[in-house]
């Protein structure tokens, strides 16, 4: 039995790492979804427990002293954290799970588990960038100008990542990381006991 | 401009590395074969400079003095070995250069080609693996029997690898291989200046 991973989807404001992955959830069904806890607000259309946990400041701290969280993080005034035990445990069981985070969350991600793969979803230009932060419509110019800034500087933390992905259409972002997912199963580092697969009666063959 | 990188094609005798790479090179006309060198004689329809080089032993001990190959090694009485310039040009140049190699070479790679990206070939069953080896033909009983014994005691690297690939299905094998290359195209550590692709003028748009 193979170790799944976790597949970590990063990149800044305006990338759009949620449209390109509601595209690839709803194209993949062996895809678990990492859902977030948050204290901001919901936006319209989202549900608690679907696209996030959204809890009070208080709770979210007493998470924290537990030691709940894979990863937590301020931004833009909020926090978000991704619940460590639902992670760790699909993992064990062989699940791909995919976490959708901001920059901050992935490196620190980075720092606590080294065996999940990072992708950095880019805009193909700073101009097409601009324009989803400023579309998504739900921000003050203030905010969206703050936004462009973080997402701006961000960019320089695409060395961190594994791989990067660009986001100019998205079903082509979507087979991009579809290669990736392919390519990652097929890591011997998360394979036990490839050879004695082989000697086994039955062997390995494709699904 | 992104860096190329030398795609090791690897594994045991009978696990197809020879009939996959061929389907493989097929199939894609942007990956360029990597030719070796080899002292051993040539078998029923292979060609001098395309399927090897094949020089006699005193020319590949000078070639040796002078530091021109990636890999040399020993195998079954025979001198193999990877000329080094023409591989690093390649890559320097953003090509995909296969080599197909048994599993001594590759490890050597190993040691001097820190980015190259390794595969390791699979037979799916040990049955098979026999099979494949007795229906070459080419070889006595003492031979087979030494092929398949070093074949055996070969599965045991493929931990040293990066990536493994069962060759149950040509077809299947060389789909996984395709996708190992899809997302080793992605990788960050390749590209230089991502950010300020995105900056200029035109950005970073799919093929």
């Amino acid at each position: 039995m193979s170790k799944g991973f976790l597949l970590v989807l990063s990149g800044p404001s305006g990338s759009g790492k949620g449209t390109v992955g509601k595209a690839l959830m709803e194209k993949r069904s062996d895809i678990m979804f990492s859902v977030s806890v948050t204290t901001r607000k919901p936006r319209a259309g989202e549900e608690n427990g679907k696209n996030y946990y959204f809890v009070s400041e208080k709770v979210f701290e007493e998470m924290v002293k537990d030691n709940k969280f894979l990863e937590y993080a301020l931004v833009h005034n909020n926090y978000y954290g991704t619940p460590k035990d639902f992670v760790y445990e699909q993992i064990e069981k062989g699940e791909i799970v995919l976490l959708e985070i901001d920059v901050q969350g992935a490196l620190q991600i980075k720092r606590n588990c080294k065996d999940a793969v990072f992708i950095f979803l880019l805009p193909p230009t700073m101009d097409e960038l601009k324009n989803r932060i400023v579309k998504r419509g739900t921000e003050s110019e203030e905010d969206i100008n703050t936004r462009f800034e973080n997402a701006f500087k961000e960019l320089d933390f695409v060395g961190e990542y594994d791989f990067f992905v660009v986001n100019d259409k998205i079903e082509k972002a979507v087979e991009d990381i579809e290669a990736i997912i392919h390519a990652e199963k097929l890591r011997v580092k998360r394979q036990k006991d490839i050879k004695q697969k082989i000697i086994s009666l039955g062997g390995i063959i494709h699904e």
